[in-house]
């Protein structure tokens, strides 16, 4: 089943940091909530509309949200058309409004799901108050029929872990679990007679190792209190995952400060390993990076980190484990290459997109541009 | 809430290939079934149990994993170690389902739920089969009642998507969300009065940009048909997600071939670039990758591709949008001080695990390496 997500995710091409750029905006419109002005005025826009949504369970912050959002349909297009496809998206959500408040006689007991248009032709449907699961059942089979009448394409419905007895009710008609987070479950849907082209999940976690050398020749090397290397006296680089938004050089920077309170500046990414099945079907990246120490004493972390010491870099080569794991290995060849010889990593800078004032960080070979550039 | 899990990841140290490497077996347990003969020993086994589970709704590979999952639990200490960790864990098990057994006569109803011991003192419940909720609410308090007692740390429970009915009454014992994939939920508890160390769910999708030019000096270039650059002229690289469980050079390699139907070989990740927000909070790796085309003649995709072409790089790099584009802009040079003057990448190589025969790719400047080496 996963594989169906997955092979259709790159005819959304989101890597492409045009499209990616932004993704994020509408789904930010559901997590802030609205200025107290702009609430009265669109409360003030609800009561004028001649099919108005009933608006129980329906907090002010996605009233709002089923406004706003409508502009978020055009969004694709951009200035003027953004604009045409704004007011073409409001009149949708108050039909939709309407019928749901038409559906309710029928159906007896339908209530307006609290909804933004997405960027992609499709809708997201953000639940926040308790609701009783028929009537959201009834609600939700009713905006599905209109959905699917009007050409909406991928519907997604985010459902914090408070309301989890709804999470059958949005099964039954036909969801998936797109991902998951701490405190809540995204479900996705696709209305169209077709092979879905929502992106998927993410696929990897980040980690980093850190090679540090003091001017004596010594790397910074700890053991760990848990692992397969636990209490085996193996000395190994600090390593660790980088925190979600975190940037790779920020996580490098942080772990070997909160294992050995050693503090260090980043220079390079030396190089990086891609494995897979790493927990969970899940994949890894880790990132070796060549930190500069700015401090000398260790302060090491009691809880995670059984031992700590700046060590000869011979010695730490010695060691029967590194002979034999070839990551180590590598991650000390390329790490004395930069030291002693010639050797050009890749260093971040911060590039802005284009769409946005999104900032985010290229990494490349500094070195070799500024060569080529004279 | 979810800064809970984050902050606590890097004491797990997930990316140290050593504790990663081994992380997936106890997993793949779960998922591959019995062969026959071992099953009958089991079962036989079991007959012989004092108190043997009622195996209702716990299928063969399940009676299996709850046995075999045992040896699990000393799999961290390896060796003779592992095998005491074995035994031990083993007659945890089977007092865990005496205990069940015993409950079930106070709690009207207890079944034992098919686990596994994590290779991190914890352990892995799988459901298969459909319980009736009000058993299982029971079932899991009678077993997290033990395990709390025995010290066992974290509690995985795996959910398919056909038992979503079951969610809320694990929530009720106070698990949260870890993640979700199309077809299954994955909740998690920490059984000790301590923070948790679990790790992190997944945090990155990965993409790939292809920079591909001929010997005519035309970049392979293609326009899309979604995204905001939609009808608007505007011709691209080539990108695309990386599929789960695929490396970069195979995804870049898979892309070009699917947008443009040209063979191409990959030869260097040229710069990276690390992006946050990019959908649903999630981040976002985006590798530009070098790549020599092995054909010419150009088939579009019709589903995601409007127009594709081989288009002289100065063309390309004259288009407004890449004049305000950075991470174009970027790619471009990266890409052209790579084919015109000296441009160190990363290539990779396959490396294998000192403790298992997982092969990884680690991608590394092989130029300046091989230049040290002499």
């Amino acid at each position: 089943m996963a594989a169906r997500a997955l092979s259709l995710a790159p005819s959304l091409s989101l890597p492409s940091a045009i499209t990616r750029s932004r993704a994020p905006l509408a789904l930010r419109h559901l997590l802030r909530p609205l200025p107290r002005r702009l609430c009265l005025c669109l409360a003030a826009a609800a009561r004028a509309q001649a099919h108005r949504p009933r608006a129980l369970g329906c907090p002010t912050r996605h009233r709002g949200a089923l406004i706003r959002g409508a502009g978020g349909a055009g969004g694709r297009q951009g200035g003027e058309l953004g604009r045409r496809g704004s007011a073409m998206a409001s009149s949708t959500n108050s039909t939709v409004a309407a019928e749901l408040a038409v559906a309710a006689g029928r159906s007896g007991g339908v209530e307006p799901l609290p909804f933004v248009n997405d960027e992609h032709g499709g809708v997201i449907i953000e639940m926040v108050a308790p609701m009783d699961p028929g009537v959201f059942s009834a609600s939700l089979k009713a905006a599905l029929a209109k959905w699917r009448e009007q050409g909406i394409r991928g519907v997604w419905i985010k459902l914090p872990i408070t309301l989890s007895n709804l999470i059958p009710r949005v099964v039954e008609e036909g969801f998936w679990y797109h991902h998951a987070e701490e405190t809540y479950l995204m479900l996705a849907y696709w209305l169209p007679n077709s092979t879905h082209t929502l992106p998927v999940n993410a696929t990897h976690r980040v980690g980093i190792g850190a090679f540090i050398m003091n001017d004596k020749r010594e790397v910074l090397a700890v053991q760990e209190k848990s692992g397969v290397l636990r209490g085996l006296g193996v000395w190994k680089f600090p390593t660790g995952i980088v925190e979600p938004g975190e940037d790779i050089y920020a996580g490098a920077v942080r772990e070997v400060k909160e294992e050995t309170g050693i503090d260090a500046e980043f220079v390079e990414v030396l190089a990086f390993r891609q494995s897979h099945q790493s927990f969970f079907d899940k994949s890894d990246l880790f990132f070796v990076c060549l930190l500069r120490p700015l401090s000398y004493d260790i302060t090491k972390q009691d809880s995670e980190i059984e031992a700590c010491q700046w060590m000869p870099v011979e010695e730490f080569a010695a060691q029967p484990f590194v002979q034999k794991h070839e990551l180590v290995k590598y991650i000390l060849e390329v790490g004395l290459t930069k030291v002693d010889k010639e050797y050009g990593g890749f260093s971040p800078i911060t590039i802005k997109s284009a769409f946005t004032d999104k900032l985010s960080s290229f990494y490349m070979n500094r070195r070799d541009l500024d060569r080529a550039s004279g």
